[in-house]
């Protein structure tokens, strides 16, 4: 805080251990997370407090979705999970997005899962998960799922496809459980694809 | 455990006071409720560890779904619940579950939520949550979602509403929170009708 500024921008501060300064950016990442959230955390203040200069921080982690994924240890980089299904004809998308959704990010005691968990008792990491949410997902409503209210029926496709995770791996509902990730995606895919369609569900 | 035959049940043992009575009661369920889970805790053994006899505790509530719901402080009598759901006609069932899911099951700051909260965290509450949510919903998917792969259906709608509840109220998902429950019951109900019908969603 109140360093002199020569030791604020270290440039190749320890050029000879890179993995011991990515682990340096991943722990002050991590931190500012949880306590400023998602969005107040800024690249800058992350490298401040890991001593490094802020092009270091993009230059290993790109950009503040990649940061976060790698800090939590999620098993995806969300900015290229997104890039993916957009990529994909509309008209697959829902099946695309229920796989991706209960094989990748609910798989069972992995880390998004204990972020959700966390995030459910939890006030601050309540308000990191949404603002990690709005960022990633929601922000491009438009490009996922287009025509007017994309933004709520997206909401409403990943809120409904967390509750299937939650329900199967959380709290263990037999009936979910006992089945395969391919049975519950052929059910849930046609109610995700109506939610991405321009026109929404039929009423 | 060890007591004497004679005051194991002391039917109309606190005469004066039936309020002091039904609250020991359900404090005795809260407890049995949370260490041996939904299925495991019985009436009777409530009963005993509250000093009563088991028909007084039925007299005064019930079932075993009502006594969790009183312990619970729950807004609402699951059973009573289920029922007019299943006396509504089928094809306005979606309609009916999901704002009665929206409105009186996740309601913010409500007890249900607070259950849900605790049983993302807690294995113990975990197993209470759903062994109750088998006991009260699934054990009527004949009569709620008719026709084969009924239960696997109903348990999707209910995970859904469920995780939309959650990305509300708890993750407090700003497209969420902007909308009024009547909006979000008006994108939601038709998907929840389909899984609510014989044929399924379609594919």
């Amino acid at each position: 805080m109140s360093r002199p500024e020569a030791s604020r921008r270290p440039i190749g501060r320890r050029p000879g251990d890179p993995e011991a300064t990515k682990q340096g950016i991943l722990d002050a990442a991590r931190q500012a997370f949880a306590t400023s959230g998602f969005d107040r955390a800024t690249i800058r203040t992350i490298a401040e407090s890991a001593d490094v200069d802020p092009s270091l921080v993009l230059h290993h982690f790109g950009n503040k979705q990649t940061l976060f994924a790698r800090a939590h240890e999620l098993p995806f980089d969300p900015d290229e999970l997104v890039t993916s299904v957009i990529e994909t004809p509309l008209s697959e998308r829902g099946e695309v997005l229920a796989r991706l959704y209960l094989t990748v990010i609910t798989a069972e005691h992995g880390t998004p899962l204990s972020l959700m968990r966390a995030a459910a008792t939890n006030d601050e990491a309540a308000v990191m998960m949404r603002e990690f949410v709005d960022a990633t997902l929601l922000a491009r409503a438009a490009e996922l799922a287009p025509g007017p209210g994309g933004e709520l029926r997206l909401a409403i496709a990943g809120a409904q496809l967390f509750g299937i995770g939650f329900a199967r791996a959380v709290l263990g509902i037999s009936t979910l459980r006992r089945r395969s990730t391919e049975e519950l995606v052929g059910v849930v895919a046609p109610l995700i694809q109506q939610l991405l369609e321009p026109a929404g569900p039929e009423h």
